[in-house]
């Protein structure tokens, strides 16, 4: 009967303290069936940026869903709340850049409200727990049939806050780029496509970090390189990585998030 | 068809061994459409008060439900196995406390039965795993509808176990109160409820805790303060609370569950 | 319809990065009406025997199932991709060893085949993951109905690649067992049945690990022994096992998966 599939959640709430099932609670309680996908909960505390990213991750995978996404560091302050449309899904949270990137690999915002109608919101409404008393609603009129229209105020897309884009620099013989994640195995993903990277099968690359200087062979896969040896490879997000066969790339380089990446492909390309 | 929402599933199982989806198992296998939602299972090993703690607090959202919850040190020693009515729910668990706060929100226990219907549990009974033997398939069956008169005896609501109160001693200008919960970010939460503190927006307040003193501003969210200060506010449950701003108060004034904070407001309201 | 009560997913993925909604994205895309269950997403990285564990002592509370298991070092290798029968249930994961261990709890593997219809993969299928591009397709096409020679080439079961069995060694006046599994709490499970140890309660039995030589008190359950004490047991899967009463014995003991237990119960038990 929906025109989406599910309501896909992401928080940085943790799963120890019972915050997510009460938004599930809330959820249930306005649309009985329901079904709730848990994209994550284990956004580090207050961190926009990684939640943007497994958001961004995931969207195309969950598409058409409602996106209820809440990494709110501003909770209670005065950033709006949200519920941004695209072409096939709504996405609900703060205005701080957490669903841009996802709505961007959804095809862009075609529309976007300011959640102010007070009278969906759950009442009293508590000053540090918009997840359960606003978005969490407002999310569940949306998946029961509301249009954006019926749960806020329309706004311009233009003026929604976007978090800062990663830093990519090309040098002569390469490429400067920020490590824009690191996942559960210690993969190290950088900001650039892979395409863009112009490297092949069996290269070998230079790359510089804080740490010091190392040697990477381009590969396809993990086991392209011995065990414990680390490999340039294209990712399953398409982006330029790098890991180890077998460990940590992570710790084995000493990177973390944030942190630029120099790449040397020039000369040992031989072109 | 049934008269609960769903059954809600607490224990402190954790999520690596297979433990939660065992139980998941036999409850599916009893009732094939059964609505599952899971409130928590990282709930300290052991650790029966936290484990009502979340409970209670998740309870409200997500009644009316069967409430199933293992956080069972005693198992398999003379502890008895339970089920408790409220008006709208049931609580399916150990008798060591763990259920009654959450009985507690929902208006009270109306019934109780000691769960004695050995045709009822999955056999063998092992001795170290009641969630899967006792707890899950008498939980299953209440949710398929079963009396609690079916699945026990009745026993006496006023013998049941109870997990001791946490302290609050008012003092001349303020109140000792117990840390009753620190969570995922650090929030600490006190054993007060906030209308009783009589503390206004903007009031400053003095907190003595073993690490030294400390002056916290009264506010009504985390951005009330600057990046990194201490603020006294009124958490999502109604409780007293202290937060940093982007931080963690339980790491920055070092304290753990069980603490005691003396707050001192008598003096600077100035009334 | 189906004849599976539901889909049972067990990774290595953990929960931060969105690799496992991604997967349940994939599922849901091609069976909307998809029930599916997380067994664990908690395996250690990489930990292929570690995770066979944890789907074999769930495995008979989920069946039938279609179980979709991904710990898989050797993605993007040589190693095979398969799907095996037993007579109720299916098996989707990689040829490692991953899968067999569940399939003989279900009564064994009745027939296998390699994953090799490009055309049922998401595609272009990368190198790196094959449970969102290969596996999780695969496992929703034979949720839907499809059966094993409509996703792959037959093969013989008896060419798959098995996991090293744990060590046990029987000695004068006991045995040497391997540790099998440390859980949540710590608990230590030995690579050995119950019943063939020939304890009884109240015997004591002298264990020897690297740390040094402790007695422990044969018990039922936990609180057989004073709090802190060691008890041997028999554990939920029937297998001797040993925990501490209210701790963990895998601290106590100082033992990891993989470590040696010799277990002296001749002389004390009397016989």
């Amino acid at each position: 009967v929906s025109r989406y599939r599910h309501l896909a959640f992401l928080t940085d709430y943790g799963l120890e303290d019972g915050f997510v099932v009460v938004c599930h609670g809330v959820i249930t309680g306005i649309v009985p069936e329901a079904r709730i996908v848990d994209v994550s909960h284990q956004v580090p505390p207050y961190d926009a940026r990684r939640g943007a990213i497994v958001l961004a991750r995931s969207a195309p995978y969950l598409d058409p869903a409602v996106f209820l996404a809440v990494v709110d560091p501003g909770v209670g302050s005065d950033r709006r709340a949200i519920a941004v449309a695209t072409e096939s899904s709504v996405l609900v949270g703060p205005d701080n850049g957490l669903l841009l990137p996802a709505a961007d690999v959804l095809g862009g915002v075609t529309s976007a409200v300011e959640l102010d109608r007070a009278d969906l919101f759950l009442r009293p409404v508590s000053a540090t727990f918009h997840g359960r008393d606003i978005f969490a609603p407002i999310a569940a009129r949306l998946l029961g049939g509301s249009a954006l229209g019926d749960v806020g105020t329309p706004i311009d897309p233009a003026g929604l806050h976007r978090l800062p884009e990663p830093q990519v620099v090309e040098h002569a013989d390469g490429v400067d780029a920020e490590v824009v994640d690191i996942d559960h195995y210690g993969n190290v993903q950088l900001a650039v496509a892979w395409p863009a990277l112009g490297v092949d099968d069996g290269d070998g690359v230079v790359i510089r970090v804080d740490s010091g200087e190392y040697r990477v062979a381009v590969g396809r896969q993990f086991t392209s390189v011995p065990s414990g040896g680390l490999v340039l490879y294209a990712d399953a997000d398409s982006r330029a990585a790098i890991a180890v066969n077998g460990g940590s790339a992570a710790r084995q380089l000493d990177v973390a998030r944030g942190a630029i990446v120099r790449l040397s492909v020039g000369r040992t390309r031989g072109r």
